[in-house]
């Protein structure tokens, strides 16, 4: 597979769409000047064109297998993963006390995307780490901090995130998975977790796993859970990797797609863990590293879309079939007006869903800066819609991939149908879409809608000023954003929470469809002229911005007609 | 897997629906009776539930393969085709002439959709003889007929379509396969053919292969292709299979899923061929073949819809996670609000492309009674959407059975992953999705959009006549029936086909919305009460039907946007 980093597409995002400079005007980031992001942008795009992009179909043909109990990767990515360690890419934004680069979220954000984009499945091991650092940073005592961080930052260890239990998967709070306390400090973690990405490999010195668990004293659910980390190996009295640890990777699960990623049921007999943050105030800790982690998988959609996008625009560009409407009727399928309209939508929403991911990257970034509230408050409001639409962004535009290839498409020596199988998991972790989107109209709504509304009000304040340039764009951006405007309200003036769940992937999904007009429309007035960035937004919202309505018809549907139907009728 | 044959559904759509009353009606389907139908509706549905549910996994498990030259099925493909052959399953709708049961075609949709249901990758194998049937009863000479049609109408030899090469594909004119007269009535056929489905088995004791070719005075285009049988081994003065032709299978190819039907590249080197139809008008036949197939693999999707949502519904029914608005918090997921708008999604869409489907079956069944042109014209007009949106929902609905799973969604031993992988193909081949949308914008509207305007007449009388006991609902499909109409009289009005091709997709899907609201609404008044198919259309109404606004808009959005960009820039 080839992969062109889209290094200039994330330098105009940056200035023009996400305002980075806001973050750059920041003591905090005063570093990360405009030199310092196109240097680490061109060097880490090198990095997944020449080393991670070849691994793509590797890791598809040559998953990862388990031997005696113990991981093999794929080969090749040992390699390329030292290759990613080498080049800082594992710690763009984690603390410099500890080694990281201390660059903001925004930069990491468009270097996890460019990765996903080249090797998800790879990528995946970077991504789990990096919260895992995020997790510690906060949340870990001094001495856990000076002993893991380096190692982690380095990428010389490896973290993992263990929630999941057979039962307890959406429902957290349902775990089994027992701490016993050693009387020493430690704990003892029993219990059985599955989907744990990457829980082991052959290419780090150390697996480090953050470990949800309840203590004898832990109440039932999840206020009842703790938070532990548990390595593979025990840390010696120089902080090197000592004895084996009493944890084992049981099996790896058999999967649609991703098959590069060792997906582990895990085993803990009496291993023994350290407490991170407070007993049984473990989810806050966890949700430290999810939240990083849920922008980090939107990424990862928005990665394999414009990989896809690529992909189906080379073969587009090249195929030949029938007589096209230009080009004296020789072109290429790229001509014919449906290929196009489905081109078109992947560039578009791949904009869209980009866009989006890296505002909520820069609002993550001012909170770090100078602890806003406000700013803190737009990243918490746009992490779920980043989340949930980068992913269904990352599953369509790879179906529509698929599509533009034909009978081509369904060939997996095109690389086309993997992108489709790769992704579609991206919708289902760290929270399924629906999760997401009941995160959003329950506990990012519980402001009453004021961080929503404030963001309305930048919107149409935006499409006010776009009007002496893009009358007919600036009037239908501002007129969706009304349309959302009395959602939100709508839905906040609904107490049964049940009423919003009824329509919450429908509302996420609309206000998704409005932000990416509205960046869509900054692309544009920042460009000038008419130049490609213009034409694209003016695709946007003339064709995918009107699917707002029929969505926020179905986000204010209520309840009734989801539960008019007995359970029997509906299996019936 | 198990599946469970909706055989009182069909009954239900049969008889409230799509009025197969009408068919049973005349002189040629008169011994179809109500007994007759549900006789073979419980006998293949039982053949379905007993004999293909259980293959469906191995089918993905043990792939067909090549060896020297030979395709070796999936163990128990063999005996299942057996007991298809032996059913008489084949054959419902061939002549009694030959062995058919001579059944009507909205009969041998509901087996076809059963069966995909329950094992696609097999029932394509007798698919592809059904439409090689069609096209020999219509086209063959009475020689050819006597000797091929008793032995596939009794499953006893296979039957296959050899359209494309790898220049040849949505543009099936430019083959360059050639047919030279052997002089004795025969022609020497030479060429490669791709994507040839069951191309060959070792189950059957022939395979006899419809091949387009060009005769060496053939014009280039599709005005200069005729259509050849080309069987594997050549019938001995007996009929029986004997010497073995030139031709072979070169390779196989490794798919996204459909692993159990083996999709073959066929080289003919002077192969023995008998002309079907006219010289040069092998496109005729063919199409005689492709629209019986396209409604066929418009019930392929359909068939994995059922099948997918059975399965989600039986996984939501027994999963328990988190607290449920109902049933004391402790319900299963299946009462979780989003959990609920995905399935009732799912079963609102599966009963509308399914009405669809068995409403172009009547109208089919209608034409070979009567001859009335007005039936043609509204199967013509069906074909397309029955396709398109069957396909379409199967993939819709199997990716949201994945999400239902959640994690278990992504793991292959659920079966969950496979109807996804599976079912993706049905939009590509016979004739990718956007080729039926240009169909349906194009050819379809010769007529000025007669047959559209004539079925949207019906829908509004309809409408009318439910007013009094439905009255919102009807209201709400009379006023998207009006919208459709706009875009019909808008699009009937564009004289340029690029104009049309613009929004074709888009059209086809909103017509479908339409169609699908009327369906629903002719169940929910055939039911009467407040029974659960009330409570379905309701929710499809409420809902879905609300997305073909923005369809429209989209339909009727023109070219400009589609061209306004330049090849390099959208490749940029």
């Amino acid at each position: 597979m080839t992969y062109r980093a889209p290094v200039e597409e994330f330098r105009f995002i940056f200035n023009h769409v996400a305002d980075i400079g806001r973050v750059t005007a920041t003591d905090r980031f005063a570093d990360a000047t405009a030199d310092v992001t196109d240097a680490i942008l061109t060097e880490a795009g090198k990095l997944c064109e020449d080393k991670l992009a070849p691994l793509q179909r590797t890791g598809d043909q040559h998953p990862a297998r388990l031997e005696n109990g113990k991981v093999r990767t794929t080969p090749g990515f040992a390699e390329a993963y030292a290759a990613i360690a080498e080049g800082g890419w594992v710690s763009i934004a984690a603390s410099p006390d500890f080694g990281g680069m201390g660059l903001p979220m925004t930069v990491t954000t468009a270097v996890n995307e460019m990765m996903s984009g080249a090797c998800l499945s790879l990528q995946l091991n970077p991504l789990m780490t990096q919260g895992q650092i995020e997790a510690l940073e906060h949340h870990a005592s001094d001495a856990i901090k000076a002993l893991y961080l380096p190692k982690l930052v380095t990428g010389e260890w490896c973290g993992t995130m263990n929630l999941t239990e057979p039962q307890a998967g959406s429902d957290v709070g349902a775990l089994t998975s027992r701490a016993v306390p050693n009387g020493d400090g430690t704990y003892a973690i029993t219990g059985q977790k599955i989907y744990i990405s990457w829980g082991d490999n052959d290419f780090s010195a150390n697996v480090c796993h953050l470990v949800l668990a309840r203590l004898p004293d832990g109440k039932p659910g999840t206020k009842g859970i703790s938070l532990f980390l548990v390595p593979k190996l025990i840390p010696d009295a120089t902080g090197n990797p000592g004895v084996a640890n009493s944890l084992k990777v049981v099996s790896l699960e058999h999967k649609m797609g991703l098959h590069g990623s060792p997906t582990c049921v895990m085993q803990y007999e009496g291993a023994t863990g350290w407490l991170i943050g407070k007993e049984h105030d473990g989810m806050a800790a966890m949700f430290t590293m999810m939240n990083n982690a849920r922008l980090g998988v939107g990424c990862q959609g928005i990665g394999v879309a414009e990989a896809a996008t690529q992909h189906a625009l080379a073969y587009a560009a090249d195929r030949r079939q029938g007589r096209t409407p230009v080009g004296e009727g020789r072109g290429p399928i790229l001509d014919h007006a449906d290929v196009r309209r489905m081109l078109l939508t992947m560039k578009a929403d791949t904009f869209a869903a980009r866009s989006i991911a890296l505002a909520c990257a820069v609002a993550i970034d001012m909170t770090t800066a100078t602890g806003d509230a406000d700013c803190k408050a737009r990243a918490a409001l746009l992490t779920p819609i980043a989340k949930a639409f980068g992913t269904d962004v990352g599953i369509s535009v790879a179906d529509m991939g698929v599509q533009v290839h034909g009978g081509m498409g369904f060939v997996e020596e095109t690389g086309a149908a993997q992108f489709c199988r790769d992704v579609r998991v991206t919708a289902i972790y760290e929270g399924t879409n629906g999760i997401q989107s009941m995160d959003l109209v329950g506990r990012k709504m519980m402001d009453g809608g004021e961080a929503a509304f404030r963001l309305l009000d930048e919107i149409e304040a935006h499409a006010e000023t776009a009007r002496a340039i893009h009358p007919v764009m600036a009037e239908k951006v501002w007129q969706a954003t009304e349309s959302l405007r009395e959602a939100v309200e709508w839905l906040v003036s609904q107490a049964d929470m049940t009423t919003r769940f009824a329509g919450s992937v429908p509302f996420l999904r609309a206000f998704a469809r409005v932000l990416g007009a509205h960046y869509h429309l900054k692309a544009a007035l920042a460009e000038g002229g008419e130049g490609p960035r213009v034409k694209l937004a003016r695709f946007y919202v003339n064709r995918l911005l009107p699917e707002h309505q029929a969505l926020l018809v179905q986000a204010m549907a209520g309840a009734d007609d989801l539960y008019a139907m007995t359970a029997a009728e509906l299996c019936a």
